[in-house]
């Protein structure tokens, strides 16, 4: 049975505590979405912020919604270097011990001490996938993107819950050192 | 026989036509060197250039040396994105129907009708290597870049000839996918 998987390539984006929301574009400000993603209840929002590392910044990074528990910045590593800041390989939530930021917004700025992150290669499966593919929350898997630029992605991170939809996200640099965009299939081989 | 091969990160670069030097620096002017490349004779020149896209623009754009027969722009697809211009993945000097540029430099500018590519990965052998390991020039080969990013590279186009070195150019998106920098070694698998 081939175990095939839609890709997403995720663009640099923002995910803000509700705190920071609050900061950078007024008290009591709530996001506003401009379009649902592939994961439920997650949704890419009207609003955007601009981040500024010791080299260069980027004025309009998407913010993602709805608010979170901590404020996190997902850049690729061409994005970092771009920019000037040291971002290390991290899933999702791991960012004890990332570089911080300056993020401003219409309304006010703030300085994260932590939270920028690469984000590790990942599938969400919803647990039905998982459990008729046989795969285990926190497996590595490996994934191949075919074509003219094909490649065997290794160290793909396996995700499970009852609130995914089955989706693979790899960042820009994945994507374009493979050929690939939003809306073509991997295969899951081992 | 583990077949083990030195990682050159190629990042954009341009190769000029000798008329194209002179139109760029003036009447006589002589592409000077600034460090030796990996393959024998070929140079980082001190001299950069500007080149110009529908979106954007890249203002100092290093040229390899010496002069070719065709001037030629290698950039990544983050980098086509980022200028506006739609490059295919090409082998260097294949540019039939590959779209044009503006170039500036401190001289003069040319427009270009054709030569913006993105390089296909490939890996240079001397025919004595090629020979040992049994690999054919055009071959298309799969190659391991381990780590925490680790991927299978597959069409890798193997280039023999007796004025190569050993070695192996793939650009920023491929090795930023692959957390992969120029002197990290990778493993030709099959």
């Amino acid at each position: 049975m081939s175990k095939i998987v839609n890709v997403g390539v995720s663009a640099r984006h923002i995910h803000l505590s509700q705190e920071h929301v609050e900061i950078l574009f007024g008290a009591g400000y709530q996001l506003t979405e401009f379009k649902p993603l592939s994961q439920p209840g997650q949704f890419a929002s009207n609003e955007t912020v601009e981040v500024v590392g010791s080299k260069g910044s980027f004025p309009k990074v998407r913010i993602l919604g709805p608010a979170r528990s901590a404020t996190q910045l997902e850049i690729s590593l061409t994005d970092s270097f771009a920019i000037g800041v040291k971002a290390p390989v991290r899933e999702s939530g791991n960012i004890e011990g990332t570089p911080g930021i300056l993020i401003k917004g219409p309304a006010g700025e703030v300085e994260i001490q932590e939270g920028v992150i690469v984000a590790a290669r990942h599938i969400h499966f919803h647990t039905s996938d998982a459990e008729k593919w046989g795969i285990k929350d926190q497996q590595k898997l490996n994934v191949r993107l075919s074509g003219e630029r094909g490649m065997v992605l290794e160290n793909v991170i396996a995700r499970v819950s009852d609130s995914f939809a089955l989706d693979m996200h790899i960042d820009t640099d994945e994507a374009n050192a493979a050929g690939a965009r939003t809306g073509d299939t991997a295969e899951i081989i081992d």
